[in-house]
C-alpha cells in the first residue's frame, strides 16, 4: 500500500530542485532493477514493485525487505515516469563521484556541452559505456544526469559510468597537458587526425554547437567528412562514430 | 483563413492509413520550408504560412501563390504535429521512387527490419543522407516513412535519399551476388572487417534485432566491439558507426 506522501516524495523527484535537495533520484524497470540489485554499492532508499515482480525475485529481496513496498498498477502509474509502468520502481541515493586524474589522464573522457534532450543526454552516456570510458562531465547548462528520462535511456550506463555536472572550463585548467578535441562542423576529418588514446571528447548543444567561451578552449578541431546533403548528424551519432574512430 | 475541411484533410494525414489512401504527407518549420521551395521536383499540394512568414519569403512563394493560405497562429496549432509550431507546414505529393538496379549494386544501401520508433526511422534516414547513400529501405514492419515524425527527424533526409517500403526477402532475391552485411552483437568486429563498398547494410529491430526470417539471409555477420559494461547500442548509432567505416 502506497501513502500519500510516498506518491509526493516520488513525484517531486521528477524536479531536479528536489532531486538536489534530497540527493536522491528514480529508476525504472524490470531490467535496471535487476541490474541494480546486482550492485553492492549502490544505495537503495526505497523500491516499489508490483505483487508478481516480487515472487517472482523474492532471494534478490532478501537484504532490502524493510525497504520495499509492494503496490499495484495503479499505484504504479500514480508514481511512474514511464508511458508503460513496468513493475517497479526504485528511489536511489547519488553516488558522490571521486575525481582520480589518473583515470583522467590516461583514458578518453567525454564533455558534453550544454546538451539538452534528455533522451540524448542518455543515449550519450550509454555510448560512454559501450566505449569503456571512464568519465563523463556535463556543463551546467545541460540537462540534469538524473533526470527520470536520461537515467531510462542510459540504460544501465548510470551504473557503470562516472558521471558529473561541474564548470568545464575549471576542469579543462586541471590539466593543461590533456589534449581537448572539439567536434564541429568542417573540423579536420577524424579518419585523417591521429587520435591519442586519453583526452577529452567535447561535443556541443544539438543545434548550436560548442559555446563560443568553449570552443577557445579546443586544441584539435575534428569532424566527420560528409558524402550526402545532410547538414549535420544527431548529437549522439556523432559521438558514436568518433569514439569507435578512438578506440 | 484556414477551411474547416483542411484541418480535417490535414489531420488526417496524420493517420498512415489516410497517407496512403491520398499519397500526400505533411512537412513542418521554416528550415524544411525554405529546402522544400528550392527543390523543383517535388509537388507542393498546398502550403499553409503565418503572415509574417509569408512577408519574409514573398519572392519565394511566387510560382505556388495559388496553393499558399495564410493562417494565424491558432490556426497552425489546431493542424501542426509538433509542440512547438514553427510558422509553416506543407502538404506534399509523395515521389514515386524508382528502384535502378545500378544504382544498388554500386553502392551502400541501408535496409531496415522492424524499425518501430520514428525519431529513429528519421535520425537512420538522416544518416543515409550524411554518408551520400542512395538508397533506404524497410520491411513492412517498420513505421511508417512518411509519418510526420519521421519527416521531421530526418531534417531534409526526405529530400535526397529514395526510401521505399517493401518486402525485403524479395529485395534481396533480386540481388543474388551482393553482399548482405547485418549487424548483430557479437558479430564480427568491423575493425577488423572488409567491408566492400556495395552492399546491403541491414539493421533490426531497436530491441529484437534482426528477425529470423532474415537473419538467415545475411552473407556477413558484423557489430561493434566493446571495452565497457553497456550490453547495446541503440540502433542509430550503431548505424552512424557501421556507415563510417563503410566509407
Amino acid at each position: 500500500m502506497l501513502s500519500k506522501s510516498a506518491i509526493k516524495y516520488i513525484n517531486a523527484l521528477k524536479k531536479k530542485k528536489f532531486r538536489q535537495r534530497y540527493d536522491n533520484f528514480i529508476a525504472e524497470g524490470n531490467k535496471i532493477a535487476l541490474e541494480i540489485l546486482r550492485q553492492p554499492d549502490l544505495k537503495i532508499q526505497s523500491i516499489y514493485a508490483t505483487q508478481d515482480w516480487v515472487d517472482l525475485h523474492e532471494k534478490k529481496l532478501h537484504n532490502i525487505k524493510d525497504k520495499l513496498t509492494v503496490i499495484n498498477e495503479r499505484e504504479l502509474k500514480s508514481i511512474s515516469s514511464l508511458s508503460t509502468p513496468n513493475k517497479v520502481l526504485l528511489v536511489l541515493e547519488k553516488s558522490k563521484v571521486e575525481i582520480e586524474s589518473n583515470l583522467i589522464k590516461n583514458n578518453l573522457s567525454l564533455v558534453l556541452d550544454g546538451i539538452q534532450d534528455p533522451g540524448n543526454l542518455g543515449t550519450l552516456w550509454r555510448i560512454a559505456d559501450w566505449f569503456g570510458l571512464e568519465y563523463l562531465f556535463c556543463s551546467e547548462n545541460c540537462v540534469d544526469l538524473y533526470n527520470p528520462k536520461v537515467i531510462q535511456a542510459s540504460m544501465g550506463a548510470f551504473l557503470r559510468v562516472k558521471a558529473i555536472e561541474l564548470n568545464v572550463p575549471t576542469l579543462f585548467s586541471q590539466y593543461p597537458k590533456q589534449s581537448i578535441y572539439g567536434a564541429v562542423l568542417g573540423g579536420r576529418s577524424i579518419y585523417e587526425t591521429t587520435l591519442e588514446r586519453n583526452g577529452f571528447l567535447l561535443i556541443g548543444n544539438e543545434s548550436k554547437g560548442i559555446s563560443d567561451a568553449l570552443a577557445a578552449t579546443i586544441t584539435h578541431r575534428i569532424g566527420i567528412p560528409s558524402s550526402g546533403g545532410a547538414e549535420s548528424l544527431n548529437a549522439a551519432v556523432a559521438t558514436g562514430i568518433i569514439c569507435s574512430w578512438f578506440r
